[in-house]
């Protein structure tokens, strides 16, 4: 046997390992509340209308469960068209691929983008597991400086002109990890920076219609699309927090020369995705009034988020802070300086109790005093435990000082 | 816009275009009868027990609908780690990954394996998409002599110590394009010379269920078990052709210490494959007679290939020849010398037929007299049809001469 860094490429020894999945490897087996993971509500999963919906494919026999196009089901990506086109989407149904989840979409995009040594501009704090696909293919991150109201403007040029990126990468509304959302003129502000420097943004939305507030805010796909439509933006969701993860159907949509060459590399890496769980989605987009949904979960979402804010206030913790999330799934919270969140994060396991601390979420390891907290897929019923758990966590870190995790 | 070369990474600008795929854009909006996909035979998916399997995910809620492991369904694993036994192939659960199609699994393995430059040992001819995702890696691709019994053991051997290849990737059994299958001796030669020299088989067996005949032949895999078990052998199939495509269900195993590294790459490709797929898939297994059905549809392609083999062979085409394959999907057919495939194409195309050109199987372009001829998909009652057409297209290239394509 070789020795395992020959063995392996050079892609293969640069894929991290996901810290999600170390902290439930550490809870495994452990009676813990885990508000680590990014999980939707299970209980708000439409089952009925999805069992109906898998029926009816079955309806159209053999023929229905044949290979299908790489750019996935057509009727499905002409509904997801008019889906979008009322959100200021503008696209026809061939320059959209339907993708195993939004994961699949930044992974092809960088498969075709990215070089060793390429450079991309991201948010500081960014989606953990597009960092790790992006340093996979030995690309070079960037943050660049983010307030409340998104990416500054003028960090942004300075690292444009500076670093001349392949892409910037952000998910503008209700993010992962910070939960926050870019303001509109921030968004129009990035926008025409990108299109005056020829730089493409990848926006990244899976959250956005878990909107807790009527305040809507315009895609910068569609923004770009108002300001001239140069084709500067490849737009990716999912269906996995609106209908379900088990399903891993999200789709891409932009430029036709980059859609094409998206496909290409679909085709090589699994010819498509599951055709079976598309007719399904299609089915379900024509019986099923997804957006009453949709407000079901979002109205539940912000529910929870209200009493997890309440049962942490009452708790009165000393040098605690956060931004309160207008949507999306996750809490960003700013623990006192002093406090090193993984270090309290073995605490919390003690405890029975699970965060994401938030270093994971900047590629150069800053954030070491930041949680991500999700209060999307814990029982209401048992948030007030969680927080208990978490106040014992923060004693016992006290009482232990600092110690090496 | 930048210029396209400067745009797309490197892996972008090595992926070829599918010739499947160019074949059917010629073919498309005519009246075509296709020998030229790998498509199996719709009539013959099992829709019923289809139908009833999906119906029982939904009846465990919404907590089957939930994200699960990267690795996919532990019950599923389990079954199929039990149903491999059956063939010989001692397997963990956590030694085997579900992929999207085995297609992933090729796709997975390459990433994790394959730098640019590195050397790859195949056969020839060899699965065109597999030789498209070597490419995409920039890996070096050399064809190892083969004759009916599969892969020339002194041949392989100098090309192992000449190119110091990081696997061989084969398909012992009716191989993708040419129908043929190794040999017990030649398939123990080639598990000996690789075990020898340290190198990783890549086996890749969609069809080998496929069966026409009692004869039974161990998988690489299993004899590298029974010859000691190294872990040398990579071990890829899928449900695609023994239940139906649209699933996109396939999986890998091996060695744990690779197993492991490709569910790091699968994490960042996709988290996992569709999770309501794989839990029907599992609920098929439990109630389904998939055996009874495979050996159902093995004697249904059987007839088929009898029947189109005695339609080519009352036509007494001079000059053609095949070895009549003993399962899977397809028959590879030597052409006349001065007969060039793809031009004889653009004739079958015009006649209403097609096929794919040889050529297309080889990386090094060989094999133009030679076409790939697919017995599965096309309905019996047409094939006097079909073969009626490839007919007027041979006497049309003879009328028109050689004429580029």
């Amino acid at each position: 046997m070789k020795a395992v860094k020959d063995r392996f490429s050079a892609l293969a020894n640069n894929l991290g390992s996901s810290a999600v999945r170390d902290i439930l490897k550490l809870t495994q087996g452990k009676d813990i509340l885990s508000l680590a993971g990014g999980l939707p509500a299970e209980s708000f999963f439409p089952v009925d209308a999805l069992r109906e919906a898998y029926a009816k494919v079955f309806e159209h026999g053999g023929a229905a469960l044949q290979y299908g196009l790489t750019e996935g089901l057509t009727s499905l990506r002409e509904q997801l068209a008019s889906q979008m086109s009322e959100d200021g989407i503008v696209a026809q149904a061939d320059q959209i691929i339907m993708t195993t989840g939004s994961q699949q979409s930044i992974d092809l995009i960088a498969k075709i983008l990215l070089d060793p040594g390429d450079h991309i501009l991201v948010e500081s704090p960014t989606y953990l597991a597009a960092l790790q696909v992006f340093q996979s293919y030995r690309a070079c991150p960037t943050m660049v400086d983010t307030d409340e109201y998104g990416m500054l403007p003028d960090d942004l040029e300075a690292k444009i002109i500076r670093h001349r990126p392949k892409f910037i990468y952000v998910i503008p509304t209700f993010s992962n990890p910070s939960g926050q959302v870019w303001s509109i003129e921030r968004r129009a502000s990035v926008v025409e920076l990108c299109r005056k420097h020829g730089v493409l943004i990848v926006e990244d939305d899976p959250y956005g219609k878990l909107n807790f507030h009527q305040q809507k805010y315009p895609s910068l796909y569609s923004l770009d699309q108002q300001f001239g439509g140069s084709g500067n933006v490849l737009y990716t969701s999912t269906f996995s927090k609106m209908v379900a993860p088990a399903l891993r159907s999200g789709w891409v949509v932009g430029d036709l020369e980059i859609i094409r060459v998206i496909a290409k590399a679909k085709q090589a890496a699994d010819l498509h995705s599951s055709l079976i769980d598309q007719r399904a989605l299609s089915e379900l987009l024509d019986s099923f009034d997804l957006k009453a949904h949709i407000a079901r979960v979002s109205a539940e979402y912000h529910n929870r988020l209200l009493k997890l804010t309440d049962l942490i206030k009452s708790r009165q913790w000393e040098g605690i802070d956060w931004v309160e999330p207008q949507g999306g799934m996750f809490m960003w919270v700013q623990l006192p300086e002093h406090i090193q969140a993984d270090v309290l994060l073995r605490h919390a396991v003690e405890a029975g109790v699970a965060f994401v601390p938030g270093q994971v979420f900047y590629p150069d390891g800053s954030g070491t005093n930041r949680i991500r907290v999700n209060f999307t897929h814990t029982d209401p019923g048992l948030l007030p435990e969680a927080v208990e758990r978490l106040d014992r966590a923060l004693r016992q870190y006290a009482a232990a000082g600092v110690l090496q995790p």
